[in-house]
């Protein structure tokens, strides 16, 4: 082991690998990014290969930071990222077939521990080291994105389920025989509540009324649910629409989710989150609407406080100050 | 604290309380109910009162077990348990209003660890220290009766959230604007695959269908779940169906909960669940059908392995061992 004097900054390196970019970033125990980089996932169908490429820039960046810099750890967040295992199962976004090995890969070139986990999971535990749950031992992490990522936190410790793969809220079915998911599956709460999915609802409150509306103007390939939160601001009534019944549909499942695992709290992260009221109101109106009465005016709907721009890499980095401490 | 010698035998308190009748039994560590009585849970509105009755009771029982039994604790399993406050909460079934601080009132009388939950949460622990899941540590109990209860455990420990009623899966909306539920709302799994839930099925089926059936000759307050099995253990074919849809509806539901905790099994236990086949083959079906990809043929449905008469105080009874040890 490496020895440490008490000048010496502790620091994490967290990594988010993404379908076409993967993001790294030197993050200090308050959650300051104290530098930032990235590395195009594909450059090898290999991810040994890629691996390889990926450590000695992080090594370079570490060395850069100077000699007073000690490096602790490196968290990992992953689409299929399976924590127990330390390898990415079946990812359907990247180009790395099969089960990968990534943390053995990465202990190849490095002597500190390695974690991973999905993303949404290292959201969370971002969300509890660094962000709005710092105090709060039982929450739900909600990402909105291109997908519904979730963590779920019970007792302080994100639940991983006997396999590693729990907390995939975005693929609970929220309506039998309901729009094609991802997965392979119909209904999914993703296809509903993520990006993708209000913009489906866009389009389907255009087709079925004869309201007018700014979004008329957008072709199913650019429309976003960034211009529909935009069109809403601007008091675009279809618009207002589309983000009432996103936090309908939303509210609901969050409903249900609670009688689950009953959080002080649930986190939304996430481009569609950054609506802000837009989403929240109508999200919390149709949450308590349909708690069964031992959970109601309990549960806290909140805008995650981790830094929108470094969340995913300052999020991995937690995944390291989590398990060492 | 009392002494303990070598010989004598060590035995918890499992108390079941019930809105007409409250079982106790004396266990042993090993599961098995050495004696077993029982006091109407009406004979007082003042639970104070009940509960000095209820200890005499087992003071005079534990100490007719001879000196060599030595009492280590008391778990009581209720409705609307709190595990965090040893309180019982607003219990639409029981006499006593409000919130009942019941641990305080045995604390009165008792000079050993009283711990309280609701009945599915003891049942669960129960199956956790003397059943099935004595090596299993993340999984989901059932409970199949009037209502649908659960009790989730991750990493080995028992899911009582922020405020010690996690786990009503139950109460999961699984029908927009469904079934009308005791909760005062409509659609939850409880309407659906509770034993009543399995007579409203089969009414449903017989108003919908000209099949003849044995189920004809019932009335609405007569027919039960043990009726309806019976019938389809004879191939009477709209019995059958009735099982089949039930289900149908648990395992649908079941998929959405393997979502959360991702568990390797799912024990189900009640009246119901003496059916066997009936609803565990349908249920397995239907849970496989509808998982997420990453959960297929990983989650094992079984029967729960408590002994089915004294499940709920022996069940009560593992409280005591789970928090002790």
């Amino acid at each position: 082991m490496v020895q440490i004097t008490m000048n010496m900054k502790q620091v994490a390196v967290g990594i988010d690998i993404g379908g076409t970019n993967t993001v790294y970033g030197i993050v200090d125990k308050e959650g300051n990014c104290l530098f930032k980089d990235n590395l195009a996932t594909y450059i090898s169908d290999d991810a040994r290969v890629f691996v390889a490429a990926l450590s000695e820039k992080i090594k370079n960046s570490v060395a850069d930071l100077g000699v007073d810099v000690q490096l602790m750890g490196i968290g990992i967040g992953a689409p299929n990222g399976n924590f127990y295992k330390g390898t990415i199962d079946f990812a359907p976004n990247l180009s790395w077939k099969g089960i990968v090995p990534l943390v053995d890969y990465f202990k190849e070139h490095f002597n500190v521990p390695v974690f991973l986990t999905n993303d949404a999971n290292a959201a969370a535990i971002g969300e509890m080291i660094y962000g709005g749950a710092r105090d709060i031992k039982n929450f739900i992490m909600i990402t909105l994105g291109t997908g519904l990522g979730s963590g779920i936190v019970v007792n302080g410790q994100l639940v991983y389920g006997h396999d590693g793969f729990a907390g995939e809220i975005g693929h609970v079915i929220v309506k039998d025989n309901g729009r094609q998911c991802g997965c392979g599956r119909r209904g999914c709460l993703e296809t509903y509540c993520s990006a993708p999915g209000i913009k489906r609802t866009a389009f389907e409150m255009m087709l079925d009324s004869n309201e007018k509306s700014a979004l008329h103007e957008y072709t199913f390939k650019k429309l976003n649910s960034k211009i529909v939160a935009e069109a809403a601001q601007e008091g675009d009534e279809l618009a207002l629409k589309v983000f009432n019944l996103t936090g309908k549909i939303l509210g609901k499942a969050l409903a249900n989710a609670v009688a689950y695992t009953s959080p002080e709290a649930i986190f939304i992260f996430g481009g569609p989150a950054q609506a802000g009221e837009l989403i929240f109101e109508p999200t919390r109106r149709y949450l308590e609407k349909n708690l069964l009465q031992i959970y109601k005016n309990k549960v806290k709907v909140l805008p995650s406080e981790l830094p929108i721009g470094n969340a995913a890499i300052v999020g991995a980095s937690a995944l390291v100050w989590n398990e060492i401490d």
